[in-house]
């Protein structure tokens, strides 16, 4: 063994910093969450980060726990990074997991840090407050183990390993993961060396790539037609170019899937819009894809909402499937073949073949443009103003279009949207509330793309605390809450009078200023005409818009019709 | 085996139904939560139990799942009786388990009823909406397992016992538990005959009882004083008059933890006032609790806020102790002894003796009125003005005072309380924004008493969508608003100048009635003399009031830089 004649200096720093820098070296620069007695070293640690421990991070406060874990999880969705909440021990972290568990259904990385008490406190079990008095201080990360891919309770002698393990499991993932910290360990000493070798996501093993190409090419060569479905886990490896660029492959044509929309230009010609099964907005679209012969699958998501229900046709089991981390031609799984490289392969394969156009899809056709703009509001008509403003020069500059389960998703799901204008939503997990603190994170990832959130008046009760801190970003947000008295949506599965599906009238105009948003504009739509001058003004980029948008009691959009048909029909049939 | 010669006619009610009626049996007549598709048979069976099934109980729907937790546990609390709240599975429960952990930490019985997917989709794993799509349907059953005292998921063929076997452990056990009915559970058919039986908390063992009360005799009659220390566990069995009726008894004094604040009235001269250890408000009254020799405990809480940080004299395991489920004399335990009993055996044990008075401690000095009615308002003037308040008419009809975690509960225990007038607040888990739904829950749940909440700003951002559903309550509840910009709380033990502490400026004058409390009356109080004016219009109880008062940032009661003080200290120690 060589001989150092002078030892290695080390550096250290504290766990807080360096889980500060390795949040940042990982593209995330803003911190959800609020403070608690358990968390006040770790905050001390983490924002003091900047000072020359590598990286700075920015702390936004939220209202509460479950805002602040939504929020995280919006910011890394549509910044395609990962999101950062810190909250207390207990009482903190518990309100949050709802939103972690959203994230973990949706494969969105997201890593939670909850402040503990002290190592000694943890070891002796002392009757502390924010416990449940019974010595047991590992109930709660227990609790976290069921919606997190990895867990740590830090204890100080491995912590810089074990922060990495944590964060290595998340991007690995694309999963939330949890540390608890110590408030003793955040303070702790660790070795900094480790900081120079950035985190990273497992690579594909070469060999299997190249025999995954290799087979690949050998079954596209033989296939006379090529149709994609395109979900979610494009988003989460920022792959949307690369799966648009199939497109140039003559005959190739792309289906988006729900929580997806238009990773392909919508008026695209190879762009067969959104695929639901039985609930596809064209059936020309929904048999392409069903009568695919063999799907070519990339990063999708399986599930009720995005198959109508279980009504595709499509078989998955013959499919190629490209997932975020193996990739399968049918029966043959090659699990060390993740998703870029997997995309990479097919795009070799396909660039120099041309395949048959299989039926004549034409693009969608333009939402009908409403024929009385002093007639009631409905949704057919909001959706059609709304399209011809994103059409405009409103939506010229990029838009994030966030939009609620309910109405307002389904409604938006008919939109014909252009590439690269996020539609973000929740169609898996579905917890209503999500979007609106989702939209303040979107606002933070993408400075250069305006925010519109769509949401109902239902859904903006659960987390309106974070409706100023929306409305105050400096990309000037577009809100349009969709007044109309209750749960829509559940009105449409069952017992539409019941009392339950009633929720109290709040003052809507009055609650931007007094929620804190004093210089957002507001604005009030019951007619098309009404809406189309709202938004005409919402065009107006020096300020943020609120649009309170009067609709009726149980009108709703086309798809949540079917939605809440199928549901409806799947409860009966139990 | 006699025969029966006519079959018994089997009367058969649905599970919904029967979960209802059983409710309204233990006292229990209103219903928080939210509708989700999974729950929405369930609700349809439990809100139409009214239609002969021999109950009924009211919907309360609530703006988000934690808001529901503590409205049930608020309602639990001060209306001496069970809560219940429904939410649909997954996204909707999820919210709720920070309120369900703190029912947990403080022996509150609510039961939380999620409304679950049909027992088809969860045996089969059915990749739906609201799961993580792994198939596993038992993640969050798992997670209430951590918090809850019992759990049930309904399979239907032996759905009424399980019912009674979580509902009883939730009476024997005073904790919260956890059922979740299917949906197709929900309405299928069930044996009603069990409904003639109510559910009831198990009885004492009457042998064990008498061997408890001949040993108490014995033990009492050796002692030359009697001091008693009294905790939550009276409210949670109705208690509070059999532990007043001790006072009967010459020299016997009481004192009251701060979980269980005038359970003696405090102007009784057998009045301790609340004990803290080294923060009791009168060291007189201090020293009598720790130089009690043998302190008799009724239904208390050992913990760090129970005790200034473990600054108590007294020995617990010296003691004699009447637990909820348990009594003891020293080492020897009863296990078979409930709180009602040994309170009884108590009774009888003082009832013809006399102690020799320990020590004089005078009643609590009122608290300083303040010299200047236009100076700016702090927290010492505040609470002498709400004293005044709460002695003269206003406070004659009783009052249910909720104090949020923070600045207000620690203020509030200084304050001389009338016996019968709860001071609610949540002293174990202490998870901030617990009050104001739990307000609304008191409400409701003691529609003769007024219900006064204090909570500052920081608190009152987790939960303020229930402010305008509280105000708008007949019982004319009174909040007052402290605005000092920020976690003061927090401020006091460490960094207070820290990014983390500040909060955005809402408009609180704006919010009653935005969020539908059109009735309020708002008032606004920078000065002493403005709070005394605010108030007394506030003694007007045909409406609600809101009264927004203003504080220095830094300024706090005595107890909370007590407390803070000793966070810090135990923070720095680790």
């Amino acid at each position: 063994m060589a001989e150092s004649l002078e030892p290695t200096p080390v550096v250290t720093t504290t766990v807080g910093r360096y889980l500060a820098t390795r949040l940042v070296q990982l593209g995330c620069r803003h911190l959800f969450g609020l403070p608690g007695d358990f968390n006040l070293n770790l905050l001390d640690e983490m924002l003091a980060a900047g000072d020359g421990a590598g990286g700075d991070i920015v702390w936004m406060g939220s209202a509460n726990e479950l805002n602040a874990a939504y929020a995280a999880d919006g910011y890394a969705r549509v910044g395609r990074t990962v999101g950062a909440l810190v909250t207390t021990y207990g009482v903190g972290e518990l309100s949050a997991v709802n939103g972690i568990a959203g994230a973990y259904a949706e494969d969105v990385p997201i890593v939670h840090i909850a402040g503990l008490p002290s190592r000694a406190s943890i070891r002796s079990g002392a009757r502390l407050h924010h416990t449940l008095l019974d010595g047991d201080f590992l109930h709660f990360v227990r609790m976290f183990a069921e919606v997190t891919a990895a867990q740590a309770v830090l204890d100080g002698e491995d912590a810089a390993a074990e922060i990495d393990r944590v964060l290595e499991t998340m991007l690995a993932t694309s999963k939330p993961v949890y540390l608890g910290v110590p408030l003793d360990v955040a303070r702790a000493g660790v070795d900094a060396s480790r900081l120079a070798t950035p985190l990273a996501r497992p690579a594909s093993d070469p060999d299997a790539v190249a025999a995954f190409a290799e087979a690949l090419r050998a079954r596209v060569e033989r296939m006379d037609r090529l149709t994609v479905l395109a979900g979610p886990g494009v988003h989460r490896r920022g792959l949307e170019e690369g799966v648009a660029r199939l497109a140039e492959t003559a005959g190739v044509r792309i289906a988006s899937q729900v929580g997806s929309k238009a990773i392909l230009d919508e008026t695209h010609p190879a762009s067969l819009g959104t695929y639901l099964g039985r609930n596809t907005l064209d059936p020309r679209s929904q048999a392409v894809v069903d009568d695919a012969g063999v799907l070519v699958m990339i990063g999708t998501v399986f599930s009720d909402f995005t198959t109508g229900f279980f009504s595709h046709r499509y078989e998955p089991a013959h499919a190629i499937e490209l997932a975020l981390d193996h990739a399968r031609i049918g029966p043959a799984v090659y699990p060390a073949v993740r998703l870029q490289d997997g995309l990479a392969a097919l795009q070799d394969a396909v660039a120099d073949l041309a395949f048959a156009l299989t039926a004549d899809v034409p693009p969608a056709e333009p939402l009908e443009t409403p024929r009385d703009d002093s007639a009631p509001l409905d949704h057919a008509a909001l959706w059609a103003v709304l399209q011809e403003w994103i059409d405009g020069p409103a939506g010229a500059g990029g838009t994030t279009l966030i939009a609620e389960a309910g109405t307002a998703f389904y409604g938006a799901l008919d939109l014909t949207l252009p590439a690269r204008s996020d539609l973000l939503g929740q169609p898996v997990w579905s917890s209503i509330g999500y979007t609106l603190p989702a939209a303040w994170g979107a606002a933070l990832a993408r400075r250069d793309r305006r925010p519109v959130l769509v949401i109902g008046d239902g859904s903006a009760q659960l987390t309106v605390q974070e409706l100023g801190r929306l409305l105050d970003q400096p990309n000037a947000p577009v809100v349009l809450l969709l007044d109309n008295d209750g749960y829509t949506v559940e009105r449409k599965i069952q017992s539409p009078d019941a009392v339950y599906q009633d929720i109290p009238r709040w003052d809507w105009n009055a609650l931007p200023a007094a929620l804190g948003a004093r210089a957002a504009r507001v604005h009030e739509a019951a007619t098309p005409g009404e809406l189309r001058g709202a938004l005409a003004e919402a065009g107006d980029r020096s300020t943020s818009h609120f649009v309170r948008v009067r609709l009726g009691r149980d009108d709703a959009p086309r798809l949540l019709v079917a939605l809440a048909a199928g549901i409806a029909e799947a409860n009966a049939r139990a």
